[in-house]
């Protein structure tokens, strides 16, 4: 959605500011203070056509990917999840069989990550198959702002730090990628990590919205950006367009964090990283978006990715 | 949805019982132990041409509703709302002027109770608008079972009462009721309830729910159920009509709790009761569903109601 309406939403919310909130909305995720602990919480909303489309894409991995998306939501959060709630529209072409499938996915990967399932809201209705989760995590009591995973506490000069590799998800790992829970807990726990976010939209919008949120700008090395073997063999013959696939693809769902220069060289290095990273820029003090060649040309980055419209 | 597809689904995330779960799948809302305190989630999506028509009914008036029901589903487990996330697919033909008017009904009524709105996820379709609310409230640290409102603890001779009136909710109060927040409350700080639910499918539906998940039956006082303005305007050429309409129409979003004998009588003599409560039966250990009719004759009651197909 435009990001203009979230600025909106987030601006009526904000006029009145409830005490237990302690981020809102236009982060991945919000933190509200519950009792002694803080709690996340996030959604997501997937409908047939959009997401997903029945009869092509398997049953259970549309359950599966409406619950993962939120656990990757939490992972951008760094905070550990407890618990979810799922709501089903289903057209009347399903069955109860069906509907079992799609929980199925829900199920299955909530016992992988430990998550319960504790509740949900299922109607039969004339429209296409829409899914929607929402999850509840934990963070350690925040003290602020060493511990919250935000979009904005970038700095100029941080290096940026991605898991795992990118372009053409759409091929097959939009249905099948691992949220990076554990990853995200690890950092958490060992490391100081100044922002973070999870690749949705594409790695140059999410990326971006980090650079902009903290008011900084951000600078991208081509040949060190990670390229999908998917994306490497659809445009085997036309290496830019890879590159491109990989800036501009939605929907890889790995994980990004922002750190300082010493603390990226730490991490890369970790050998209890429970998957690798890799450094592929930097944040500037000019605020550009910029993408530097393999032979060290330096050009404008396009900002562009999938957009739901 | 039926309720064999809920059981199922309650069966296999006990497979697995998370630790943090209190009150899982089943009941109005889960409860789930979060640090210190016990947290409630619960979640409900309604979408156009089910649960309300795109055209004929505000759009503000929408987004009130799709918020409403949560803070219901709340007040049926006795738990202060704290904070929510809303989920939207905007069919395309409405703008963002129009996904704003859809907001700010939720907005609106979610200051009016205090209520966070945390995040949400929004995208446009092709298809009809559908609009899903999760919510999270709070409950004191649960010493069950004398503070949990659960579906299952009504016990023989206990009192039915319930808030408000029932009939023909879809003339206008299935979008414009009040969630009885306030009245859950006071109820819960001063009175040790057995057993709560709102009323949502019908009278007789979400009560024998009760009932049945308490291991026992139900007798219904026909003279004193209160029956609508509205139903006894629509049928008033026809009584029995409109008893029918308060016991099986759906969607009156009352509350109804169930309690001893001596802690009813309190409650409908309590001078502070924030609005007034009805008794209008009681729990029986033979477990069959009776009505008694105003001149005390028997009868089997009938357990209908609006059930989403």
């Amino acid at each position: 959605m435009e990001r203009a309406f979230i600025d909106w939403l987030k601006s009526q919310t904000e006029a009145n500011r409830h005490p237990n909130l302690i981020l809102g909305i236009g982060d991945d995720a919000a933190i509200v203070d519950l009792q002694d602990g803080s709690t996340v919480i996030s959604t997501d909303m997937l409908a047939d056509g959009v997401h997903f489309v029945v009869g092509q894409t398997p049953l259970k991995l549309i359950g599966r990917k409406a619950l993962a998306v939120n656990l990757s939501d939490l992972a951008a959060m760094g905070a550990r999840p407890v618990c979810a709630v799922v709501s089903l529209m289903l057209p009347k072409a399903l069955g109860i069989d069906e509907a079992k499938e799609i929980l199925t996915g829900v199920l299955q990967l909530a016992n992988e990550y430990g998550v319960a399932i504790v509740g949900g809201d299922t109607n039969r209705w004339d429209g296409p198959l829409v899914i929607n989760v929402a999850i509840t995590g934990l963070v350690d009591r925040v003290t602020p702002p060493s511990s919250t995973w935000r979009l904005d506490g970038a700095q100029a000069d941080d290096v940026i730090l991605v898991s795992g590799d990118f372009g053409h998800s759409i091929s097959e790992k939009h249905l099948t990628f691992t949220p990076h829970v554990a990853l995200a807990l690890f950092l958490r726990d060992k490391y100081y990590v100044h922002a973070a976010t999870d690749i949705t939209d594409s790695l140059t919008i999410d990326l971006a919205a980090i650079a902009k949120q903290s008011e900084v700008g951000m600078e991208l090395d081509a040949a060190a950006i990670p390229i999908s073997k998917s994306a490497l063999e659809k445009y085997k013959n036309d290496p830019p367009a890879a590159l491109r696939s990989a800036l501009q693809d939605g929907e890889d769902f790995e994980l990004a964090v922002v750190v300082d220069r010493e603390t990226a060289k730490r991490i890369v290095e970790d050998p209890e990283l429970p998957c690798k990273m890799t450094a592929v820029g930097k944040m500037t003090s000019k605020r550009k978006f910029v993408l530097v060649d393999p032979n060290g040309t330096r050009g404008s980055l396009e900002i562009k990715g999938y957009e739901h419209d």
